[in-house]
Order: C-alpha cells, then structure tokens, then sequence
C-alpha cells in the first residue's frame, strides 16, 4: 500500500464532504460566514474525519449519517482551534502557516466564527437523522460528539490548561497534565473513533475498545506535540516552535525529558495497535495511519 | 388572575428546573463551571423557558422532554450575553445590576464559559431522548433551536449588528436594523414558541403560527429594549442606559423618532395576540405575558 498515496486520496475526498456543508457567503452575516469558510479550509490534517471514517470502514458500516458527523466532528475541532488561537487565549498569529481567524478578521469575529462553527457542527449533526436507517445510532454519536467536546471533555482540557498557563507552573503536577492531555486532545479523537464504530455497527463492547484506542492515541499525538514544539522547525511545522518554553507551559517533555516522552508515545502506539487487533474486520490504512502518529513530523 | 404572583411562581419553577441541569463546581475545569453557574444564575427573566413552557401547557403538552428544551434554550441566550458583554465585542461591565461574566472571569474564561453554555445546551437537549415518547418531535425540536440560534439566526443578528457598529451608521438602513432585530431577537423567541407548541403536539400549521408570534413579539421586545435605553435609569433597568447613542448605533427609535418606535411596539403586540386567538386552547397567563412585553421597564 502506497500509504502517502491512500493519505491524499482520503484528505481530498473529505475536503470534498466538509465542503458540501459549510454556508455560502452570502447576506448581512457574510463576514462571519467568510470567516467560517476561511478557518475550516486551512489544509488540516482532517484526521478526526479520517479516523471515523476509516472506523467505519472497518466495521462495513452502510450507513449516510458518517459523511454529516464526519463534517460535524472537524468543525468542531476547527472552532476549539479558532478560540484558542485568540488574544485572549494563546494569542497565536500563526497556524498551518498561514493567519489564523483573528489575525485576519480581529478578535470580536473570531469570537463569533468559533460560535457558529460549533452551531453549524450541531445542525449538520441533528440533520443526519434525514439519512438514517438507525436513529438510535444518531442520538448516541450526537450525545458522545458533544460530550467529548464538552466540559467533561475537550473544552475541560482546555480550561485546566488556561488555569494552570496562568498559575506559577509548580501547581501542575503528572496528574493534571494527563488531564489536560486525555480532555483537550484524546477526548475528540475518541469520539471519532466511538463514532465511527457506531454508525458502522459496532457492539458496546467494541465502542468501549475504541474508546481506549482513542485514548492511547490522543495522549501520545499530544506528547508528540509537546516533543515537536522542541524538536521541529517553523518551516516543517507551519507554525512557531518554542512556544511552550517562551510561555513556560509545563508539558510531559518538560516534566519527563525528550527521551523518556518519544518512549511513551512509542508505548502508547502499540497499545493501540494491539486493542484494534483484537476487533473485528481489517483496515490495513487505518492501522498504518494510527502508526504514522508515532512518527509525525507536523 | 394576579398577573405578578403567577409570574414569580413560574420564575421560581423554571429556576430549579435550569438549577437541575448546571454542573457540579468541581475538578481541574471548575473555574469554567464557576463561570457558567454564576452567567446562568445572574436573576433573568426567563422568558424563553417560560414561553416554552407556557405554549406546552396551551396545548396540553405531555411530554418530559419540556424540561430539557427549556433549559437548553435558557443555556443558549445565556452564551449570547456572555459572548456579547465581551471586551472584544459591547464590552460591557454591568448587566441585571452585577459584574458581568468576562469582568469577574477575565475575558479568555469568559469566551470558554460561553463555549460551555452552548456545549452544555445541546448535550441537555440530546439527553432529552431519554424522556419522551415522540422522539421525532425531539429531533425537530433541536433542529430548530439550533437553527434559530446559528448563522441564520441569533448569531447571524449578532454579526449584522457587530459589523454595522463598525462602519460608518449610514450603511444601515431599515432593512437591516429588520434584519439584526429578526434574527438577534426574534429567532431565539420564535423556537421557544414552536418548541414548545413542538413537545405539546401542536400541528404543523400551528408551529407556523407560533413562528409568526415570536416574530411579533421578537421585534416588538427588541424596539422596547432600544426604547428604555434612551427613556430608562440604570438603577430601573440594572445597567448603564444611553449606550446605543454612546457607540453611535442606529435603532429603530433613532430611525423613526420615539413615539412612532412605541407605536410599533404596540401594534406589533396587538397582531400577535389577535394571532394567539387563532390557535386551539386557552392559556390567560400566556397572554397576560405577551401583552405585558409592551409595558416592560426593564
């Protein structure tokens, strides 16, 4: 398998579905809308997308709600990334190489881009039950998609991660950065692949699989991220490197040292590896994406 | 009837039923929860729940979904206040006679708290599958409160009125203050009607009709607001009065003079009454409540 080849052919297909969703622009809102336009076509990765996708793959899902949720999951994960990318925030400039929202449309449009692209994940969520032919499905991937999105999940992660940024860093101990870590980063991807799962047919105890899944994953992208932030270049990344130093942010690089967090993320990679063995049916792409995590360099 | 008992008594239920719904402060996203209890529990109205609840009962509604959807709708417009008092957008101290959100929380836990709110108000929509009887009406429900609420709704009033304060004020004209007062007022007014008359088991053409009332109501509330900003005091309305003339904003009463705004208001209100008579059902607290939206101080 040409993984770089099946990679692009993926990304395009679902640049394809999220675009079939997003407004036109047009009426006395269209700044907002230009601005939801601008932030989501920012060539991301789409590798929430991809993951359910690829998870639904898996089981020999048959059912059309997948392409609502599959848009629904990266506008979500695009308005988390448009809120802390503001002044008031991270204050980022730059993300993917280009502008970020605020940085083009100013703070008070940005504010409102991220509110309606999380409002937009949630029409687009509740129109799948129109392409259905199991409602049940669609209420129990809307419930898990907005919990893992919630204060209980990503927006949690967030949130413990502005309060500790704020605070001098000794009061961050391993406990709290697993917390940051399993809520803003792993807690999305989990839903993408839980998800997946469900709109593909999956059993409960299956789901609860890809939720561990899910989880090894989201913890070592984000170590992978923290280890990036030291390692990687603007250039390569796309976005300004040391910014975790510069803020004096704790993370699991700063706390455990460059070494012992590539082991973890190697760890974590086979764990996952070995519970997507242990389900059902056969994704050759799917287990070499979730290997490419390991070794990502952007 | 003795029009302000009845009002506390339903003020003070609707209080417990939202009470029922907040999180609990706790864990390393307490901050955020603080700030979400604290914007919800700030003495409002609750007139979008109470509307809801009262076109339920209109139409004899038997459904426990009510509950849900009458939180959530309150959940929605608490966000749009909290993201609307911003620094970034009216950068607003007061409101209801205390700090507002992001003047207690700072501006970032203040962009989270909103995020939270709306995130939270589909989550206790979503869990309202789990106590109804006609799911179908629960998936329409959250279909229209997310509609109502989004880019062709509230939030699209929302970016209207922000992108005309930003330009010169004779880019505005009476389609557009239509446009911001149907959209940013209207709309969230409308879906508490429809959802209510929804759950209750209104028929279609009933809906229709209900979205016609909150429109009335929806503009005829909106022209009052822009009313007792020039006419009210800070201690009646619980914030600082003249701040439409302050950020030189065009308004209704700016447009067409005070007395021909408080007609407006009035004749607006007098059509959705004569269209309230029109449905099955009776419910005199309902229309002692709608009438009194032309009367309001504050």
């Amino acid at each position: 398998m040409d993984f770089k080849a099946e990679l692009d052919k993926r990304v395009e297909e679902i640049e394809g579905i999220i675009r079939y969703f997003l407004p036109e622009e047009k009426g006395y809102q269209k700044t907002v809308l230009e601005a939801v336009n601008y932030s989501v076509l920012g060539g991301g990765k789409r590798l929430r997308p991809m993951l359910m996708s690829e998870t639904y793959k898996l089981f020999n899902g048959q059912d059309g709600a997948i392409n609502y949720f599959m848009a629904a999951i990266e506008l979500v994960h695009t308005y988390s990334l448009v809120h802390d990318d503001l002044e008031c925030m991270d204050n980022d400039e730059f993300r993917r190489g280009r502008k970020t929202t605020h940085a083009v449309y100013g703070e008070g449009m940005a504010v409102l881009a991220g509110d309606a692209l999380l409002n937009c994940a949630v029409e687009i969520a509740a129109s799948a039950f129109d392409e259905t032919s199991n409602p049940n499905a669609v209420v129990k991937s809307m419930r898990i998609l907005f919990n893992k999105s919630g204060i209980y999940g990503m927006l949690g992660g967030q949130v413990a991660d502005v309060v500790c940024e704020s605070k001098d860093s000794e009061v961050m101990d391993k406990d709290m950065i697993m917390f940051i870590h399993e809520n803003k980063t792993a807690a999305l991807l989990q839903a993408s692949l839980m998800i997946g799962g469900l709109l593909g047919g999956a059993t409960e105890v299956a789901v609860r699989t890809l939720e561990r899944i899910g989880y090894n994953i989201g913890i070592a992208f984000q170590i992978q991220d923290d280890i990036l932030d030291v390692t990687s270049t603007f250039e390569e990344l796309g976005k300004p490197i040391g910014s975790d130093e510069r803020n004096n942010k704790m993370t699991f690089v700063s706390l455990y040292g460059l070494e012992e967090a590539k082991k973890e993320v190697e760890r974590l990679s086979i764990d996952a590896i070995n519970l997507l063995h242990t389900l059902p049916g056969d994704n050759e792409f799917l287990e070499e994406l979730l290997r490419s995590l390991i070794n990502r360099r952007k």
